[in-house]
C-alpha cells in the first residue's frame, strides 16, 4: 500500500487537480455512481475532541474508502498543532484491502475550497466582477483564493465579525492583483458572488443584502443548528447542494425546511448540473445558492487524485502491507 | 506512526493476549469508561462486498479508532485471498494523529475466539469436563483453541451441518489431547460447555438439546435474522453479551426479544461479571448463554496490545507521517 504524509501534500496538489477530483465526483453522485455511507461523529469526552469518520464509494472513480479524525479544540494552545486533525484511507474496491493513506489535514481546506469554486463555475452569472466574502478565517483564504480562478472578478469585498481579521482575505486578493475593500453586511449588495465560511448559529448575510443575480456559496454550516444566512433568502434562491440528505438535515437548508420555506425537492444536487441533467441558472436575475456541506467522496476524490501524483513523482512511500 | 502488517501478526500475537485485551475492554466497557461508535456496514453495489467501520474510544486504555474492511466473497475464488479483511487504525486520543495501522485478518479471528474464552473463564462451571462445538469452519478451530486454555476439559464434542468437516476441529481437540466425538444435535445434552459458531439463519440448537449447568458461547450472530439456537433457550437461560445494544437487534437475544420472551433488562454485560458488578453464575443447575456479537472496542483492544508486542520486538514500521 502507499503512504503520503500531510507534509507532502502541500508541492503535490493544485487546486486545479482539487476542482477537477470534487466537481467530477459531484456529478458522480448526481448520477447514482457514487453514495457517501452514514457519517459518525462522536464527541469522546476526552480532551473535548470530536472524532468520527466520513466514508463513500465512487463507482465510477473506484474509490472507497474514509477519511478518519476531527476536531481537538486543544492542539494549538497546549502541543502547537493544528485542531482540525484527519487522515484519509483508500481501499481496493476489488479485493477490500487498504490501498492507500493519506494526510487529509490540507486536503479537507483544498475540496473545501474546491465545491465553492465549483458551484461558481456551473451557477455564477459569466459577467460576474465582484466577490464577497462573509468570513475571513483561515479557510476563507483557500475558498477565495480558489474562487478567483472562476471569473475574471475586479473587486473582492469583505465581511468579518471581528474586522481586524479581513487583513487575511485582503492578502489573497492582493496577491491576486485584485482591489479589496471591507464592507459592512448591507454592502454585500455590491457583490454578483458571495461565499460564507464562518462558524455562526446565527444568520449574517440577510435576504436583502442580496442583489437579484447573485451566487451564494454557504460553506460554514455542517451541524444541527449553525446559520450563516437567513432562511428567508433559501426561499428567494434556487438552492442546490452537495448532498440533499445533509443540507436539508445539518447544511444551512436546515433553517428554511424547518421553517417551512422551501421543501426537500427545492434542493437540487450541484452535480446534476454539471451533468446537465438540471438547467442551473435560468437568468440573469435568479440568485442561486450553493448549500456546501462537505461528503466524504469529496476527501475520497481529492486523497484519490494526490495518490496518482505523488505515485507519478515518485514521491508515495511503499509499505508491503 | 506505526505499521505493523498482517504478515507479522501471526508471530506476534498469542491467544493470553488476545484474552487478556478483550477481557479488559469488556470490563471497561461496563464501567462505562470505554463505548462503541454506531456501526457502519454498507453492501457497496461492487464484487457483491459488504465494507463498514467499527469505532469505538476506550478511555481508560486511551485507545481510540476503527475496524475498517468487511467480506468480498469472490476474493478466494478469484485472486487467491482470503474473504474476510479488515484494517484496524488507531489514533492518538491527545491529538488526532494517526498512530498506527495494523492487519485486522488474523486479529479478528483471534479477538472473536478470545470473547468466548472470556465467557467460559466467567460462567462456566469449574468442573465442565465436556465441550461441545457446534460448526466446524476456520473460525471453529480458533474459538476450539482458545476455549480448551479455560478448563481443563477431558472431550470435546461436535456438530456440523456439514459433517465431513468435523476434521476442521477434531484436528485442534486431538493436537491438545482432547479426545473428540462427533455427535447429534441432543448429543449435545452431554456438554458443559457449547461454542456455536455458524453463519446460519434457523437454529440448530434446541432448548432441549441443552442440560442444567451449561454454558453457551452464541458467537455467529452478528446480523438481523441469523439465527443459531431455540428463542425458548435464551428464556430458560441468563443471558450475557458484549453489547446490549447490539445482542438485542443484531446478536443472537433478537429472536428472543422479537418473540417477548425476554425482555432487554434480561440481557447482561460480560463486562459486569469480569468487574464483579454482576455475580455472574448463580448455581451449578443454571444455564448461563454469552451473546458474542463483535465490537469494535474489540478490535482496537488486540491491535493496541499488537503494536505494543511488535513494538518491543523492533517489527513495527516507523512511517514519518
Amino acid at each position: 500500500m502507499l503512504i503520503v504524509p500531510e507534509r507532502e501534500i502541500a508541492n503535490l496538489m493544485t487546486r486545479k487537480a482539487a476542482f477537477d477530483a470534487v466537481e467530477k465526483v459531484f456529478a458522480a453522485m448526481a448520477a447514482q455512481d457514487a453514495y457517501n455511507f452514514p457519517v459518525v461523529r462522536e464527541a469522546i469526552g476526552h480532551e473535548d475532541a470530536l472524532y468520527g469518520f466520513k466514508g463513500g464509494f465512487d463507482r465510477a472513480g473506484l474509490t472507497l474508502g474514509l477519511k478518519a479524525g476531527g476536531y481537538w479544540p486543544n492542539n494549538l494552545e497546549k502541543r502547537g498543532l493544528i485542531n482540525h486533525q484527519s487522515t484519509v484511507f483508500l481501499f481496493d474496491p476489488d479485493t477490500g484491502k487498504p490501498a492507500a493513506m493519506v494526510g487529509g489535514n490540507l486536503l479537507t481546506a483544498l475540496r473545501t475550497a474546491a465545491a465553492s469554486s465549483v458551484s461558481i463555475k456551473h451557477l455564477a452569472r459569466d459577467n460576474a466582477k465582484v466577490i464577497g466574502m462573509i468570513g475571513a478565517g483561515h479557510q476563507a483564504t483557500f475558498q477565495l483564493r480558489a474562487a478567483l480562478e472562476q471569473r475574471p472578478f475586479d473587486k473582492v469585498i469583505g465581511w468579518n465579525y471581528h474586522p481586524e481579521m479581513l487583513s487575511n482575505i485582503e492578502k489573497v486578493a492582493t496577491e491576486a492583483g485584485v482591489p479589496f475593500e471591507a464592507v459592512d453586511l448591507p454592502g454585500m449588495q455590491e457583490a454578483d458572488v458571495i461565499i460564507s465560511i464562518t462558524s455562526a448559529f446565527a444568520p449574517s448575510l440577510m435576504a436583502d443584502h442580496v442583489s437579484p443575480g447573485t451566487h451564494i456559496a454557504c460553506m460554514g454550516t455542517d451541524t444541527k443548528g449553525k446559520q450563516e444566512v437567513e432562511a428567508a433568502l433559501l426561499a428567494r434562491a434556487t438552492v442546490f447542494t452537495d448532498e440533499v440528505a445533509q443540507s436539508i438535515s445539518i447544511g444551512e437548508a436546515q433553517h428554511a425546511i424547518a421553517e417551512g420555506l422551501i421543501a426537500e425537492a427545492d434542493v437540487h444536487q450541484l452535480g446534476a448540473v454539471i451533468n446537465g441533467s438540471h438547467p442551473g441558472r435560468s437568468s440573469d436575475d435568479e440568485i442561486t445558492l450553493f448549500d456546501g456541506t462537505g461528503v466524504g467522496l469529496q476527501d475520497l476524490a481529492v486523497a484519490s487524485a494526490v495518490v496518482d501524483l505523488a505515485v507519478e513523482k515518485g514521491i508515495a512511500i511503499e509499505v508491503d502491507f
